[in-house]
């Protein structure tokens, strides 16, 4: 039986975002839609990255953020994922571990680049996300430290790595990993375009192996292939045990069992970039329930955080959340 | 006679800035002054870099920030500077030409990195700079494009280039191209230590060649060597044609023959980091003088600028300062 070291520990893609601010008119010229993210190959990001604007480079990636976030909270938090041996891989590597996460995966020698996002923010604080894996696919089986799967409280899987075959084994390895630990297992659906792609493995990954699961309003629609919220959200209370609903302005609806939260958002003076939101929110969410906290406080905490991630740029937390969380009472 | 394509052109150090928080310990425990910018070495970049926290990259340089803000203002701007053939030379490229400025200088190939310097931001919003160059220094004679330097109304000079002997041929060979085309030469002093180890040749370059001098408190008093800021105006009044010197929260002064002008800064809701206040508050009034405004216009110009570069991490400015300027009349 290994003994519990870190609260969560993340497998997700490995990035560093590249983010900029550009014209609703920019996105339908390079056929990007709004609010979601889309792969592109090298070719493409270099053509993007051109006629884009002056840009800044911060760490990133949905699962890492959300470590960093924990992290933030003053939880113990891992992460597994896959940089190249270059510049943007130092970046990722000093990032996470300076923000104390343990971060252990070592880097690729030759071969693909680390990851990058550009990340083109509208004049409406939206965020739509060009993706470039890079050698972060290269993340499989041999690269998930089953000691730290197996020493966590609960493991957090990014819905983002379903798009690479490689890293899918990975995936459902450690979600097999923690279940025979006698550990939680957390999904994050990541992009309602990302459910589509994937849907009936989702489903049966989340009926078979997920006992949280975090889905913003597009990607729970998409999931159970409905307009309706509402009913969406009826399977979703059916599929998992905690089911973790963020609906932006509206705040977030929790749903376990026969229980029913919700969440109103934090207030926010001035939306500048909602990059990271979904992501923080869970670190929020995680990190309490970790602490043992009920669902109203869970996600009392990522809302939150994702109110502090939303009112600067870039996705990492630039406030102690703990500090944030004590202000306000929790 | 070369005909006038560029309003302001700038010879500085292209840098590509990391940024984070740190506090006044981590600044004592690693010898750095704070405010000041010192040069490291690899080893020494290398080691502070692992023990900061996690950090954002922004594409600087002092006379590069300059030029980006000239461009934000609606002004025809363009750089001169080394960078190599590698992830942050390509950052730095692609910021500078997304920005609009003219950026033709080719990037080395092999050798030193493109440079980079360690930003730390103390909780007070100063900021402390250590400075790896790189192969920044290898701009030299060949680097400079006369026709680019011909073709600039005003001929900008950073002053840490100072710090390098091979840039330092350049720099004055800029200065001599564009007083024999009959531009106009300015000179930023960048730094009080800098001016202090190599007062005697700043002195001479100020009195043979500067038409625009820019200097802080620090700066102007180590060149003057007296602790007395009035003593050491006076001095730049009768050395410069004009002498404009900032001084923080104090606003700036603006001497030029007869004429003194006080200008006071444009308020800032939250100070969040200091980096650029000076290259901004250098943008706005260079660019105000290419356009023939009056000297207390022209300093009204650099404030708003330095006022909009302070409220938020990074020197490059986050909106349209021409946008800042329409609305308070300018």
């Amino acid at each position: 039986m290994t003994a519990i070291k870190h609260d969560v520990v993340a497998l997700g893609n490995a990035i560093v975002d590249v983010i900029g601010r550009c014209s609703d008119a920019f996105l339908q010229k390079h056929g990007a839609a709004k609010g979601s993210m889309r792969l592109v190959d090298a070719a493409t990001i270099a053509t993007l990255y051109k006629e884009m604007g002056p840009a800044v480079e911060i760490s990133g990636g949905s699962a890492a953020n959300t470590m960093v976030g924990v992290a933030s909270f003053g939880g113990r938090a891992g992460f597994i994922g896959k940089v190249a041996d270059d510049e943007f891989g130092r970046i990722f590597g000093h990032d996470i571990a300076a923000a104390g996460v343990t971060f252990a995966t070592k880097p690729a020698k030759g071969g693909a680049p680390t990851a990058r996002s550009l990340i083109l923010v509208t004049p409406d604080g939206e965020r739509t996300m060009n993706t470039f894996l890079g050698v972060s696919p290269e993340l499989n089986h041999g690269e998930v430290d089953a000691d730290l799967v197996k020493g966590a409280a609960i493991v957090y899987l990014e819905g983002y790595l379903f798009d690479q075959p490689a890293a899918k084994a990975a995936f459902r390895q450690a979600a097999t990993l923690a279940r025979q630990a006698g550990r939680k297992v957390a999904l994050t659906l990541s992009d309602g375009f990302c459910v589509d792609r994937h849907r009936a493995e989702f489903l049966d990954l989340i009926r078979k192996e997920v006992d949280i699961l975090f889905a913003n309003e597009a990607e729970i629609t998409s999931l159970y292939q409905t307009k309706v919220f509402d009913d969406a959200a009826r399977s979703a209370r059916a599929d998992v045990g905690i089911a973790v609903l963020t609906r932006s302005a509206k705040g977030s609806l929790i749903l376990s069992g026969d229980k029913a939260v919700t969440v109103t958002p934090e207030p926010v003076a001035k939306v500048v970039d909602t990059t990271g939101a979904g992501d923080l929110y869970a670190a929020g969410f995680l990190y309490g329930l970790s602490q043992g906290k009920p669902l109203d406080q869970c996600g009392r905490l990522g809302s939150i955080a994702a109110a502090e991630i939303i009112s600067h740029i870039g996705a990492r937390p630039e406030k102690s959340l703990a500090k944030l969380a004590r202000d306000r009472g929790i």
